[in-house]
């Protein structure tokens, strides 16, 4: 796990006490279980679990081989809140919208209209005050460099780029009109629209030597991160969604969009026009061809093409067949 | 229908009688026939007829049963020129040229030489002095809000965004890199290039509580508008053309491209990286998955995958029968 | 082939004597023979021949029927360099790292960081003081144009686009937040990251009254250029690599990708989220239809659909096999 500090970019508005948040759910509030009473100062996921923090469980957790002392547990489901080994847990009536409730409450956030920045235009870029930037990288024309970025040595930020939320190391290289650390897909199908977006209060992690092409799209986590490993080569047009974690050495090719929550190793190789569906695993060195699109979990070195994406060899056997068919 | 006021976003250069239009075709006019002479002061379409105006018409049209007063029918189709039920009617040789000449004429708009607007610095953005924004708004970076545009309540307009000729309801967020209002591809295929696209003299109008993601580009209409029905949710790097109309709730994922024309119903789910071709009517409550290729109408309630777009039942079928042929 | 002065866009760091390369490459180096001395003023390709040039040479070449005078030729393979007819050539261990190391040696292009230029703000955009733009053309807001671009006549640049390396012609609208002339995504696949993507010294094209969209992205050539031709219509959101050459009366819709040095005909029609693998010749009178991923060459006036892409009529028969393959 990589760490930041969540409050450069999303201010607490409040900080509240673990016995006060129950309260904040209003009508969603089923029932609460607070054993000992504490300063609520950040969010916890699964992955990576804080004190003094609470957590929205929605999934098997085992409370006694973690930590949670000073966590606060939300969740729906009664089996989870029965559970005597969570000390600190609240049952709400719709998780999704408990957290919209609950992070709306607490964080000022970029969709929120009581976020602010402070700018300056420094060159010919708007920079926040509160943004931190190498004096070895180069930011050209029209780019935004909103509050809590941080940018590492040796970078080019070419022109009319918008990095909001977002970490980028040294040696990177990010080209025009793209933008980073935008707002995640995450929402309820049953409830829609702009004010029931999830609030989204993680970041984008950039590391070394990545480059990034122009008109890319990199939303960043709902929680943690959305990361693109060590030198990496992403094309134009590319769309990364909230949560995505990408190892060193990738290469994605133009138009290529990644669904939330991916996971993928290092050393691939991916060609245009691919398309993941949310929440697989990818392995090392895996090859998906141009147009791929990939709705299951992809083993080390597999190659794979195809909708939906399969090997390679079977895809081209399946090919072949169609074009006996079309005579 | 909604009603907008064109002069607010494409101004009249000069007003015409009907009696004048004619030669302004010069050697694209056939004949013409005109019963009463009026002002030329807007233009219809078979959707919305308003008095005093001209309409393009290449298809049946039952000049009886609407009201027809103080309306210049356009017409390459002798048959339509000889219905002896249109009172004032000009027959041209091209509808496409003809549309081209006279709309280059009669209107200063965006992609003509002639097109002005005025911008004022405010905050960090150019506002054009003929839009409309409501105080409680936020217009972030870069902006650029062209002339007629009016911004409603509590919208977050994020950095580095376009919007020309459009109207923005309540509680909207669009985010950094975006354009609306943008000129739909319109053309004649035989002549082609930019002197050759079709003015495009509609705009856009997206609805209450709408999030429109990064990256994204929604064409104007070329006549009425191009519409986002309330509480819809567009990700990254979405491409909307000309003339389409999508219903409330919409949730539509990433790089998706839906063509001119296209009339969505309420309610829809479309995957990521979808296509819809032109002309297309899709029903309330349909689920389109990711990476489909819709061709054909879409009736309501269907779920459809594949390309062409089929029952998603089927589409599954297909894909067993696939992989078996690939061993 | 349309001549353009390199040292408008990417400046000479120092003017090298022929004799002097071969130290440059270091541990690179295998071996030189040099006839004759010259001064290393540009870069030659196989397309365009250039006295007192270097050429990375890496197929056949016919040293006799080419004039080779004052060319310092460098190659990977021995055979090449083993040639006697070759006069100034060098023998290197990697090609690609060879590129890398002259080119940033030689040039200052724009992803070194000792890239510079000088901007002025005229009306509401950046301009390169080394950029020309004739009176006539409108540049709008928040635009970005960089040293060494010529802008013709009658243009309307709009709002948020950034044009580098690239010489637009006349006639030609290019719709908000493009971005031309970025850098091409060139790199051997074992040496990956920003710092080991091959320099692109090379520009783009932008020929008479093209209408490009709105959201797309053009890269620069790597030596020579990206061409887009005559009367050409792109639509949104459409990608073009580096080297891409499209003929006259190009119609692209929205969301199309065409990869590295892909040669396109006059008269080309292509459908919305097309796709081409690189290094393809498409022919004259071409139709590609929407979705298409064209894998080969494809001949004059062929209409071509499907992944991968063939004839249109046996795609259909495809699709209807599979369909009852379906029930």
């Amino acid at each position: 796990m990589y760490e930041f500090n969540r409050n450069n970019f999303f201010s607490i508005k409040k900080i509240y006490r673990a016995t006060e948040i129950s309260k904040l759910f209003e009508k969603k509030l089923i029932k609460t279980r607070i054993t000992n009473d504490f300063d609520i100062l950040d969010i916890s996921s699964l992955k990576n679990i804080k004190k003094n923090s609470f957590l929205f469980l929605d999934q098997e957790f085992d409370a006694k081989k973690n930590n949670i002392a000073n966590i606060l547990f939300i969740t729906e489901k009664e089996i989870i809140f029965n559970n005597p080994n969570f000390e600190n847990i609240i049952l709400v009536k719709n998780l999704n919208e408990s957290w919209n409730i609950l992070l709306n409450l607490i964080y000022s956030h970029e969709d929120s209209s009581d976020y602010s920045d402070e700018f300056t235009k420094i060159d010919n870029s708007y920079i926040s005050k509160y943004a931190k930037i190498d004096a070895s990288s180069k930011i050209y024309n029209n780019c935004v460099i909103g509050k809590g970025v941080e940018i590492g040595k040796n970078c080019i930020i070419k022109n009319n780029v918008v990095i909001k939320n977002s970490l980028v190391k040294n040696n990177v290289v990010i080209c025009d009109n793209s933008s980073l650390g935008t707002t995640g897909f995450g929402f309820d199908y049953k409830k829609r629209g702009a004010s029931d977006l999830n609030p989204q209060i993680g970041i984008v992690i950039i590391d070394d030597n990545v480059h990034l092409g122009s008109g890319c799209t990199i939303d960043r986590g709902k929680i943690d991160y959305t990361y693109i490993g060590k030198n990496s080569m992403i094309d134009n047009l590319v769309h990364i969604a909230h949560n995505v974690e990408i190892g060193d050495n990738a290469c994605i090719a133009a138009q290529t969009g990644i669904s939330g929550s991916v996971i993928i190793g290092n050393n691939v190789t991916i060609g245009g026009q691919a398309g993941f569906a949310g929440h697989l695993k990818i392995g090392d060195n895996v090859v998906v061809a141009a147009k791929s699109g990939v709705t299951k979990n992809i083993v080390d070195n597999s190659v794979v093409a195809g909708f939906p994406a399969t090997d390679i060899k079977k895809w081209k056997r399946q090919i072949i067949k169609q074009k006996k068919d079309g005579y």
